[in-house]
């Protein structure tokens, strides 16, 4: 098979997400663009009905909390929102981008970059929690194919690791979250400006959430 | 079976409402996010008609009955609204949420936390008014499952608590009521501000509705 | 079978119509809120378009006529108006709800009660005229089970009375009009404020109407 | 059969136009209001789409020509204009009630009556032509039935006037007409606010339009 | 056959189109009004996508080249445009009015008469260019049925002309054009106002449009 | 094969995008006209809705990137912008013509000239990299058909280029890109503008984007 082509460096407002499809698991990026404007929202992609409910509540979200990581909270009704997923023609849909889309607009709207070497699925919910989702072996499977290191995905799931290929368990770095917070001090790379970028490793959980330390402490090098 | 996974505390905006479907009884939560803004209703989660319409019933009655529980009148054009069913791909649809959204509105307005371990359901109508609802034993099965304490159902659906499992029935506390001041009089936090919280007494009616006392005076612990 | 539980007292913006369906005839209210607001209509309760235009048109003919009751002629964009049929899961169309909604909104514009023990059917045109409607023999019985003694229905129905159940014809008083404001003088409270309820006698036609006294000229008790 | 039934006066706003259904020729009126407002247009009655295109270029037709008659050039922004098609649940299309919208509208907006033994029929175009439209036979026979002494009717289907029943044609007086300022000045009132009311006796043309005299000089009273 | 009926005499806002249909071709006339407003688009008579997206690409060509023809600049938002193709029943679709609806709309706002006695077809582009159309010989057939003198087609169309019936190819004057400016200058009257009205001889090529002279130098009169 | 008519000269907002059908490789120009208006988006031409989407991709990339091209960062506000693909019968969906749209509204929005000579296909992510597309080989021909000399093509189809016809192969300069910068900087004819135009040299590569040379140095005449 041939691997997507992903870009090897990090970027402002743009996230890798992780979708499952009837042939199988598949790196779905999603782009953010904050432009000057007057509060509207885009949603483009061939997103279905759920997808773009997903994404009106991730809007929701970074609303809430967006002060925390530096947002102006006038963001709404000062800029216009683009989200984007790639690969137009093809239809997407379901909640499982729940975080990657509030990731991708955190950093676009912080202007801070997201480590291009994580993937991640989880539904969202208004207040933040990140709920079970769907096709974790096949998801994990495309995070290995497109060199990912580290995957994202929701505690609840964690019964559902045991499922995955055994090259890629050891392969990935694997990180069970039950808030969005937690995503994004994984994903975020404000963290890292301070020296050169290394494989993220094991976290302490947030103080306001418990234990979630990732399912392996060290990353394993992906075989080429 | 596994139980839904709750989190067991209070908070603001989220409310247990139960859903009854093809396959059984489920813990339906509803989560409201009160965001500065200029007055716009967003409803996620897959709802139905009947349900998007119950949604904006219920709205009308808090824009109605608001300042009685400090709420600023002027909510609807300086604020957005949005209210989200999670697990957003399944889609549900129904009037029987109605009390649960206003519930979640009023919380979420005035800050006053919720019970956690309060399920409720029963269509609201515009001046306040709790309708009948279906699926009674189904859906107090699902909160007995959820290790809710006590349910708050329509009066008109007294006949159909005979239906019961007798287990759930012997664990559950039965609020009967008629009008949404008892709805939030039972399950908003307000009163239990000052010291730790007990699983409710059995109420006095309010002034204004006739004696609709618990049906079970004592909540029985839960069996696990 | 078992009555609808209708409350046992006059409110405001609260009225009985009268609606048939396939299954008989049903008491079918109607709920109208004003909220400040900024000039939305809202119509609520799984309407069909033909029962949404009904409610358009009585709200024209409120704005045309609302002065003759005290209503502030600015209402239509300082408030919001939400007209709501309780039972929001079963659907609802057609014509025959006009007269109903106008009174309602009458009456929670001029904040003047409505006799809870009348009930009414009736299309309306956009200059007050009532129109013939179908299924008086289900209605009126429908209106006898809920303990209705006085309907109001459109004087070109006149010829279907002698097909209604002789027992229901005997309870009720039987008032037919032409035109709207007939219909108010008979269901808005306002003249009843000076002294204790009576069944409405045999009222005098009004000026501009030509007799159109009801075909009953004393109530009858009803039966239970 | 039964005539509908018509009020027997002149009125400001109403209009009686003719339609032909599968089940033959009807009366069917237009009602307008005019509301103190801001703009909008309503269209109620159960409307297809080709009557609702009708009605905005009726509107159109009166934004041009109105201030001929009288009416404020900028009532399209400081008025809400309402056109109702009475029996809601009647589905009604096609373009043929063109003129009675333009009376009705031309009407409401300059308070002056419309003759109610006058009936018509014709689309309209934005310039204001009269343009043909079929089942002029049973169209007429609906006026007839309705006691309407006057059809107004586009020109070109002159002869379709042969095809008519002979008592109807003996009955009425046929006006053919090319251009909408004739048919307002035959159905509007104005012209006989200085005495008496007169069946209309033929009208010399319009300066502007060539020589559409009535087909008959002289009404014919209607037997009963 | 019978004859449509054309009026016989030069105005504002009206062109003569040419149609095709499964039954043949037809003159379809187009009437713009230009009203004070507030810049609404009105498109009506029963138009299908492709011939309203032909009307905006219209009236966006115009907004381009307006000012060449002394129109305000503004008029997009101090007018109100309503674009109607008579006959209101008969479905059209199609972009083969695109020169037509530019020619009403110059015409109409610009005040400039239109010849009666010339019709026109083909597809207009965003920057002016005249698309080739389909149906050419059975629209000539419509054009000179109705006793057009003047037909202006577009230029990648001149091979059709072969197959046009040999007796209206004789009656006809034919322009075949490639830009709109050459329609307007041909269809317009402006250059007729200093004196009676001649068919119009060939005309020179517009500077900036390489020769495209008339396919008939001089008109032949139409026999009847 | 009849070669469609390509005007032979460089314009502002005119662009050759390659279509590819179920018939084979077609022409499709894209038209940008930008308007003094409140900041529309008009789409026509019978877009489907990825393609419709696609343009709201490419418009959010000019709102992005315009500002490098000289282009009024205020634009989206201040002007109304008209896209428009000619043939409006024809039905036209997919992503790839991302870059042609991007190209024309940078060129209509800056007033700068776009090569009649060059053809592209790429769809457009949200920033600006471009993705892989379809019917390489059938668009190429296309392109060679209608005397293109240039065409741009995403980097990721370089493995379908050994699938092209030979002689389209020898005949076109292709440039794969996977930027929208460098389609820009090939396609505007900015760079032009101090000599006699030449057939493109084998560019550079930008210096953000890696070394993506011409596959062929130098232009093949095309054989007529
Ligand atoms: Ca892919
Ligand atoms: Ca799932
Ligand atoms: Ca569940
Ligand atoms: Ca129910
Ligand atoms: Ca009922
Ligand atoms: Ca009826
Ligand atoms: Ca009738
Ligand atoms: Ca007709
Ligand atoms: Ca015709
Ligand atoms: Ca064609
Ligand atoms: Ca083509
Ligand atoms: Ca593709």
């Amino acid at each position: 098979f041939k691997p997507d082509e992903l870009e090897g460096f990090d970027q402002v407002g743009v996230v890798n997400g992780l979708a499952w499809t009837s042939v199988g698991g598949e790196l779905l990026q999603v782009e953010v663009s904050v432009l000057k404007g007057t509060g509207k929202l885009e949603l483009t992609g061939s997103l279905g009905d759920v997808m773009k409910e997903s994404a009106q509540t991730a809007v929701s979200v970074v609303r809430r909390i967006g002060e925390r990581y530096g947002i102006d909270p006038d963001f709404y009704k000062s800029s216009d929102i683009h989200i984007h997923f790639p690969e137009g023609a093809v239809p997407k849909d379901g909640p499982s981008a729940g975080v990657t889309i509030v990731t991708a607009l955190i950093s676009a709207l912080s202007d801070v970059k997201v480590r291009h070497d994580v993937a991640m699925t989880g539904e969202i919910t208004l207040r933040g929690r990140v709920l079970p989702i769907g096709g974790l072996r096949e998801k994990t499977m495309a995070a290995y194919r497109n060199k990912i290191t580290t995957v994202i995905l929701p505690k609840q799931n964690e019964p559902d690791i045991e499922e995955m290929e055994p090259v890629v368990r050891q392969a990935l770095t694997l990180r069970p979250v039950s808030q969005i917070e937690q995503v994004l001090q994984i994903a975020l790379c404000e963290g890292q400006k301070k020296g050169p970028r290394q494989p993220l490793p094991a976290q302490k959980p947030l103080p306001a959430a418990t234990g979630e330390a990732p399912v392996h402490s060290s990353p394993i090098p992906i075989p080429q």
